[in-house]
This record gives structure tokens, C-alpha cells and sequence, in this order.
């Protein structure tokens, strides 16, 4: 597990003042948006700092290069995904925790306009084999996801709502593997009709060992 | 459907000479090369034709532009993959085909050490939000796959081995997306744990409608 704002060789989100948290934040918003649409390679840090309203001074005082803020994006992205999942199992237990996440994912790719697909995956897909210490954080990004929800499956088995022969850590890793293939046809075919479709299929396996 | 070598501009496969057509393929895999494990940002044409051992005239003969190049790389890699699943579908009948073609999927990204992922997802990921028409082109690339297996699951429903009540359209859509997920979890994580489940959860759920 690595802290949203841990392992920057730059002073880190603790160390800076209150102005100073808001102007990282600024850049590393500005730069999120950018990567998501336009990919990491296609971003440039003059890009990033005229859409966040700031200067090269301010930006190699947060970040010693490129690869530092491309870090950062990846961190903030895989927060903000994590805190959904996290928020939406805590609020609904048992399998409706579930099956409410995956109904945010598809309302959430039709509230973007099926822009961009996961950013999460988007960044692994550009940059998995480009950049070996991004690929490491990228797998823990993917690996913590799906830890949740194997969590939460095992907690379902261990109420005996999920059958003993099902394979907790298989099935998560499946309903990972098959939302991000499925954001990536939707953000190709600007539709969510393969979503609704790969999701409806996935949800349908799931509980064919709901019991 | 699109064919090979149409759509494009520049002078086509069918109108040169065997030389010619020997030194564009050169170019053209050297591209889909470097693409495929670079991205198609980060791919320069100095560097496909430093690859190809071609010269900038020979570039400018074959293609007017970088994205020439890129929609003849997404049209070499498509013919590839489609060309791979026919094969297997048509020496394999029934439930076969579609086992046989999934284990050489997963096989596949053996052999070539977890590098690049799908070629076809790769660039979807990069490109579908900044290239209207390559994006138009990624999505026909994934709707031939995906029909050519619904094809197949069609003629297991007429034949009694697919349960009636089962969805060919979805359930293809599921499997396109479930395998473009795993494979880019794969090429993160550099091993084929996560695919191994993913295709293994994908076929369980399928033959839940055998008969």
C-alpha cells in the first residue's frame, strides 16, 4: 500500500503550506485532466502549467521533473477512485455494496460522455512498458482495487452468501479485468452499450454463486 | 468491414510493385513494432525508418503522413489478430473454437513476455480521444472480433448447445472486454496470474450456458 502523496522525491504534500498544498493540487489537477484525454506521452509540463495557471518556478518547486508529476497524477487518480470504492462498500453492505459500485462505473463513464475511459487504465495501457517504476505503482493501483473487492467477497462467503466453491480472489480479479476492458470499448465507441453489456454479464456470473 | 489495405490516400497495396509492397510491409511492421511497445505519441517516423532500414523518400512514397502510417499499423495489427481467430474457429468446431482460441490468447502474451499488451487495445487506450478517425476505425477492429464470436455462439444456439435463454451479442461483448482487461492487467503486472483467472472466470461463465 503506498500513501496518496508518499514516495515523491520532492517535498511531499505534509511538508508544504496551506498556499502551497493548493498550488500542487492545482498543477496536479490541471495535469490529470490533460494525461486523461490527451495520454501522458502528448501532455507537456508548459501545457500543464498554462491550464493550472502557473509558473515553471512554481512547478520545479513541487516537482524535480516530469516523471514526478506524471506520479503524482497516477496517486491523485488512483485516490479518487479508490475513496468511490471505499465510500460505496462502507455504505452498502453485502452484495449490494457491489453491484452499486458497478453501477457508479457505468454512470460515471455516461456522466464523462465516454471520454477517456479509466484513467488508471488508460496511463498503464501508454505507460506500462515505458517507464518500469510507474508500471510497479500502476499494479499496486490496480492490485489494491482489487483487493476490496475480494475482501468484500470473502466477508459474503464467510456469511455463507457467496458459495464455498467460488474463488474469491479469481472473481475479483475477473470483475477488475472486465470493467477495464469494457471502459476501454466505451471510450472507443463512445456508447455504454458494451459496458452496460460486459457489466450485465459480469453481475450475472457473480451471482450465479450468490446463495 | 473494411479491407486491409483500403481507405488509405496514398498509393495501396494493390497498386505497387512487389519491391514496393515488400519495402511499405517493412515500414509498416517496423511501426506496428515500435507502436505496439512505445505508443504511437512516443513513436517518431525517423526512428520506424531507422528500424525498417528505409529511407525518408520511400516514407513519403507509401504514406502522406505519421497518420497514414498509424491507421496502416492499426490495419496490420487488426489482420493479424482476425487472422489468428478465423483460423482457430475454422479448424476448431463448437465449444472448441472458442476455448482454443482463448488459451492461445492467453499463450500469446506468454511468448511475448507480458510486453505491449494488445496491440488493438494499446492504441485504443492512447488514440480513441484524439483521433476521431482512427477511433472509428479501432471500434470496427473490436466489432469484428466480437461478431465473429457472436457468429459462433449464434451457431451453438441453433444447434441446442448454447441454452436459449443465453445473449450471443452480450455475452461476445463480455468476452472482447473481459480479454482487453486481462491483457492490460497482464502487461502491468508482468506475469499472467490475472489472465489466467480472468479468461478461466470468463469461460466458467460461459459454459454456465452449455447444453
Amino acid at each position: 500500500m503506498s500513501h496518496p502523496a508518499g514516495g515523491l522525491t520532492m517535498p511531499t504534500m505534509t511538508t508544504l503550506t496551506t498556499r502551497g498544498r493548493a498550488t500542487r493540487t492545482r498543477i496536479v489537477e490541471a495535469a490529470a485532466r490533460l494525461v486523461h484525454l490527451n495520454g501522458v506521452a502528448a501532455t507537456t509540463v508548459d501545457q500543464v502549467l498554462e491550464e493550472a495557471g502557473a509558473g515553471k518556478s512554481q512547478f520545479y518547486h513541487y516537482f524535480g521533473t516530469k516523471d514526478d508529476l506524471v506520479e503524482a497524477v497516477l496517486e491523485f487518480q488512483a485516490a479518487v477512485s479508490e475513496g468511490e470504492q471505499t465510500r460505496i462498500l462502507e455504505q452498502h453492505p453485502g452484495w449490494d455494496g457491489i453491484r452499486v459500485w458497478l453501477d457508479a462505473v457505468v454512470e460515471g463513464q455516461r456522466r464523462a460522455d465516454y471520454a477517456g475511459g479509466c484513467p488508471i487504465g488508460s496511463m498503464a495501457a501508454e505507460m506500462a512498458d515505458r517507464d518500469p517504476e510507474l508500471r510497479v505503482r500502476l499494479g499496486e493501483a490496480f492490485e489494491r482495487k482489487r483487493a476490496a473487492l475480494e475482501h468484500r467477497l470473502r466477508e459474503l462467503q464467510d456469511d455463507g452468501e457467496l458459495d464455498g466453491a467460488a474463488e474469491p480472489e479469481g472473481l475479483a480479479t475477473f470483475v477488475i479485468a472486465t470493467l477495464q476492458g469494457a471502459l476501454l470499448l466505451t471510450s472507443t465507441l463512445k456508447h455504454d452499450h458494451a459496458l452496460a453489456q460486459a457489466v450485465g454479464e459480469t453481475w450475472r456470473h457473480l451471482v450465479s454463486f450468490r446463495r
